[in-house]
């Protein structure tokens, strides 16, 4: 299937590499003792886990291992941080809840802030600006006597636009609150100085840095206090259940080489975007970026195509041997224009036509000519 | 680490078999499209998760696949059944809610229902006889105005016992009553004529069928309804986040498995039972079986060796090359005996010094031999 297909989707789930999978092999039939048992086999699975903790906590910049709890995916990273700091905090005996977000967050944040709001709590949806910015002062203007939490995240998965975190950070820490960072589609993708952002928890994901799908991670600093969501065999962990072992150990390996191999990815990555962006002014010469292009993820690229429809788009790229995504693949199956463009106050015209390009390491610059092909043929065909 | 090693400890987690290790191999890195993605690669692997679906489904005895979520594990399907069902039953403006269950269930099920306890709720929890076993009359007694739902095990993961699931069954539908049932240890074990009880809903888990760790399902009838209880991109499922395509292509294979060969498992198992309990009489003349050997799983023997402790059997046992459990490897962290055991009233001596041994498919005869010269050591070592 990979032979001549280009897949340029890689922000929504990236081939496992063969490091990440050569590390997994062994957990299935031969180490396949469940990390809770006393003996050899049982201890072989728990080093196996203990040794991914670490290499998620060298990647943080050196942070505690015990501070990291794996989870099924960012999703899960995602409801765990968020619902598991609500459970903890009325705990406390607070009735009244305000949280901050934006609107640009990831479904998975999104929708368990609506949810909150269901059962009556307050939340803040900061509004981006046309190039997908969110601003500190927003943020500043947005706490209350109420709020107990932000979450924001540090790259957004449709545009790429990377956030003035720090300042963010700065700005809510400042007035005494925690933030949540989904930093599930930046984690491996940027320098580690904006991951090692002093945020109290991080969300991240294995299967958008290389490694298997099924892994999950969310770190939550000491002195941040959450409580599990599901009751379950291991009532002290946050997350109960047999832990996925050969996916956890894929996952550590993953970002083990995406922080060794950072400086490079980036690189690569730079080159298929600037030889994409160069290209594509002649293959359709109406396209328009969305997002800034200065503040974004080197891998990915949010194009509109005035006059073409997003849907037809990812049809007609598709059956012509191109990979791509209308918006994310976690709203691919929901109906109209995304959430995040919207957000962005773009022309109706953008929002029906924009599509998501995001390159991975295993991508080429010969793969990227021939998509700026089958980009100028469709967009030729459509007389645009 | 196998080649010597003993493995009796199926029932916390059993080796991949090389059949579902080699289905699940094209999605690590090959067709590692998203499943939510309407490409190529995503359909291929939507396409995947569909035909594991099928597979659990025939495993069910024909039930609609339409019926089965995929999970993370036991444990998450247990949650989402119990959880999600009182979610949704809250929305019917019932506000007295009284649970039926067993003090001898997984404790993903029994801390499931703790908490609803400490939220107001009403939980009856039916004691066993010595033998392990649940009588269905306790369950009729144990009907109030305020059932919604019970929650039953098919069979008892630290001693094997199987319930009389049918007659369960029979006496809570008569009441109106709709029934939980926690197969993840049953299922792929027993015939399919047990696994096809009328239950409204059905766990499972795939690491305890030589499947691979990181997916288990649940079952839920068309007419029952439950919600789900993480927020997330894909709001019309019940268990958000990127689907775990590897892992729940490997399980779908081991179900289909378990059931071709089901037959020839049990007769296999119960060869290695009959060798060890025959044996045993002869390495340990004390020893005692907990639980009755005529209504349990072929391969789940329970035996206490009066006057010696779980946990010095369970590292010395170990250190010899053998891997049991004292009890479940989900409580093997948590001190103090085994719940189950104690609910049957065992002596302390019994409590004290019980062992779980469990056979799976790839154990010998000569394991088994080996096994009880280990036993005899140990039992010999200490004068019992």
């Amino acid at each position: 299937m990979t032979g001549r297909r280009i897949y340029f989707d890689n922000n929504a789930s990236s081939p496992v590499s063969p490091e990440a999978l050569s590390v997994m092999l062994p957990f299935f039939s031969e180490v396949y003792g469940n990390p809770s048992s006393l003996h050899l086999e049982g201890c072989k699975a728990a080093e196996a886990v203990k040794k991914a903790a670490s290499a998620i906590a060298s990647a943080f910049g050196g942070v505690n291992p015990d501070c990291i709890t794996f989870t099924e995916s960012g999703t899960d990273a995602n409801s765990l941080a968020l619902a598991g700091f609500r459970k903890k905090i009325l705990r406390s005996g607070r009735t009244k809840l305000h949280f901050i977000t934006s609107s640009i967050e990831h479904s998975s944040v999104l929708e368990v802030f609506r949810h909150f709001e269901t059962i009556g709590d307050q939340v803040t949806y900061i509004e981006p600006d046309s190039d997908g910015l969110l601003s500190p002062d927003a943020f500043a203007a947005a706490i209350t006597p109420d709020t107990v939490l932000a979450s924001v995240m540090l790259a957004n998965n449709e545009t790429g636009t990377v956030q003035p975190f720090l300042s963010i950070i700065k700005t809510l820490h400042n007035a005494g609150i925690p933030v949540h960072c989904d930093a599930v589609q930046a984690f491996g993708k940027i320098p580690l100085d904006i991951i090692k952002c002093p945020a109290d928890m991080i969300s991240i994901a294995s299967h958008k840095i290389n490694g298997p799908k099924g892994a999950g991670a969310l770190y939550v600093k000491r002195n941040v206090q959450i409580e599990a969501l599901l009751r379950g065999s291991h009532s002290k962990t946050l997350k109960p259940g047999t832990v996925n072992v050969p996916a956890i150990a894929g996952f550590g390996k993953a970002a083990e080489l995406a922080m060794l191999n950072l400086n490079e990815n980036i690189r690569h990555s730079l080159e298929l975007k600037k030889l994409f962006l160069e290209g594509l002014k002649d293959a359709a010469p109406s396209a328009v970026i969305n997002g800034t292009l200065e503040k974004s993820l080197p891998n990915t690229v949010n194009v509109s195509f005035p006059g073409l429809e997003s849907a037809y788009l990812v049809e007609h790229f598709d059956e012509a041997g191109l990979a791509v995504s209308a918006a994310s693949a976690c709203a691919s199956s929901t109906k109209g224009s995304s959430h995040v463009l919207r957000a962005m106050k773009l022309s109706q015209e953008r929002l029906s036509s924009a599509i998501r390009f995001s390159f991975g390491i295993y991508n080429t610059t010969d793969e990227v000519s021939a998509a700026l092909e089958i980009i100028r043929n469709a967009v030729n065909r459509n007389g645009q």
